[in-house]
């Protein structure tokens, strides 16, 4: 069976979210968003899951190359793609390739990346940093890749010197949606100038944390200011802290945002003026352009 | 209908639980503890649940005096007891009494207390409190009362002048069991040193918090070094925010300590040495006492 080089299926495949696109001559052609993540599979599942989501693309013809990165390849995941280690040069990152059943495609999952001293992980973020790594070989300076658990990346040369992760997105989501904030944070606005008052009250006094949580929770039923306020409150307590911690890596540096564009725009408006220079790029396009680089330097190995 | 004046019920009735004593001649001769706490009902049920309890100890021929506090008062709870605001005198706690149709017993609802400058309410804390300051009228110094929302309380000659609350055991539980953290804190057991050496870190940098979270993950799938100290360490870093974020409430103060007892003996063991006094109290104890202090001042009062 012959192999197609113009055409191959990048995946995204995350804890909560699959996401793909079918790449021909070098363009998007199609693309599917699920949640099929990682965490609702079972491992004999996930050859089934793929098919089901691919089929569409697929042809009785060509083997068709499929790239995929993130939680995929760990330990919970389809197989483990081990870690490689920081520092870390971004144009050598390995892949695993599980046994496939259906001779339509093949598979490629690529490795996270792992730090020992103060002990951190990733899995997929290498491969977006991959991509603006591929259009920008002598970048120096830091990667923000905010959500879930944000991740402060310093680079060097193309290389991974260290990281940080922050809990953020996820202690956002779990104290809105778990704790007694939950009656207080119901709207989906956020007021910017709360949420900058915030950041700069944690940047004062950073121990005020869980008395300003709480005290959201008492401003509502004393005061009643409405839950646009407390919830951008509450994402500027816990931004604040994050920056607040990972001070190192954008005090008066270059900094590059690879996010969704609400989040950038947002980590945008707060630093500016503090760092040296900001540069934005979306998740899906430095997604697409690392799994490229990835494809390409394999294709130079073998 | 006769009134029982040896023989009266006290209740803690919280959020979610249910806690209930049978005082007769000063000593409890029965108790109760369900999980029918304020969450779990509907505003019409209250009573039926109450009388459903208390029924065992409920007599035809005396109508017995039930005194409550707790989230019970709250607007979600039976009926709203409003606050009373601080700077508040302990002695003068006020009530609400609901329409009760059974005749066999009344019901006094004790108010909560709140703050206005730096928003801030309790409820149900403020009869423990009571129930020390009865014993130690002249006391002046700081009440910690450890738990789900962790409470800092500044008293002067009987009086509440201020206070702060945490969210430390509430932020225990949900990153325990609703973030990625879940798989790395399974144990139930505490690891002192671990837990001491977390606080410090914390004195020391409170903003690596959202980090130091996710670094118990990482290290976790790294090094695999036992939940035990990965709980341990998740307990040190909240409990450290808390404590250096209530300093002014402890460092070289006279402070009380009231909460269960493993929650009391652990914050004596971090703060000992940083602080003039600990005395260590049971909740249950302050409580009935608290509640003795009200139902005497009332009767003073009528």
């Amino acid at each position: 069976m012959k192999k197609s080089f113009d055409k191959w299926i990048a995946v995204d495949w995350g804890t909560s979210f699959f996401r793909s696109y079918l790449i021909e001559k070098d363009q998007i052609s199609d693309s599917i968003q699920t949640k099929d993540g990682m965490k609702f599979l079972e491992k004999v599942s996930f050859e089934k899951t793929l098919v089901k989501l691919i089929e569409p693309w697929l042809e009785n013809d060509y083997k068709i190359e499929v790239l995929a990165s993130g939680m995929v390849g760990s330990k919970q995941g389809w197989i483990e793609a081990s870690y490689q280690k920081t520092p870390c040069n971004l144009n050598r990152i390995e892949f695993i390739s599980p046994t496939i059943k259906d001779n339509r495609f093949s598979l490629k999952i690529f490795s996270g990346i792992s730090q020992s001293n103060k002990p951190d992980v990733m899995r997929g973020e290498e491969t977006q940093i991959a991509g603006f790594i591929y259009d920008n070989p002598k970048f120096n300076g830091s990667i923000c890749l905010p959500g879930t658990h944000s991740k402060w990346v310093k680079i060097e040369n193309g290389n991974i010197i260290n990281f940080k992760t922050y809990m953020t997105g996820e202690l956002f989501e779990i104290i809105s949606k778990n704790s007694v904030l939950i009656h207080s944070v119901t709207s989906n606005k956020i007021k910017k100038n709360e949420l900058i008052k915030a950041v700069d009250e944690i940047f004062e006094k950073p121990e005020i944390f869980g008395n300003a949580l709480f005290q959201l929770r008492a401003d509502d039923l004393i005061n009643s200011r409405g839950s646009e306020i407390y919830k951008s409150k509450l994402s500027g307590y816990l931004l604040g802290l994050e920056l607040l911690g990972s001070l190192e890596f954008w005090q008066k540096k270059d900094i590059v945002l690879i996010g969704n564009t609400d989040l950038i725009d947002l980590y945008e408006y707060i630093l500016h003026k503090k760092v040296n220079s900001i540069k934005k790029f979306l998740s899906k396009d430095m997604l697409l352009k690392g799994l490229k680089n990835f494809k390409n330097k394999l294709y130079k190995v073998t």
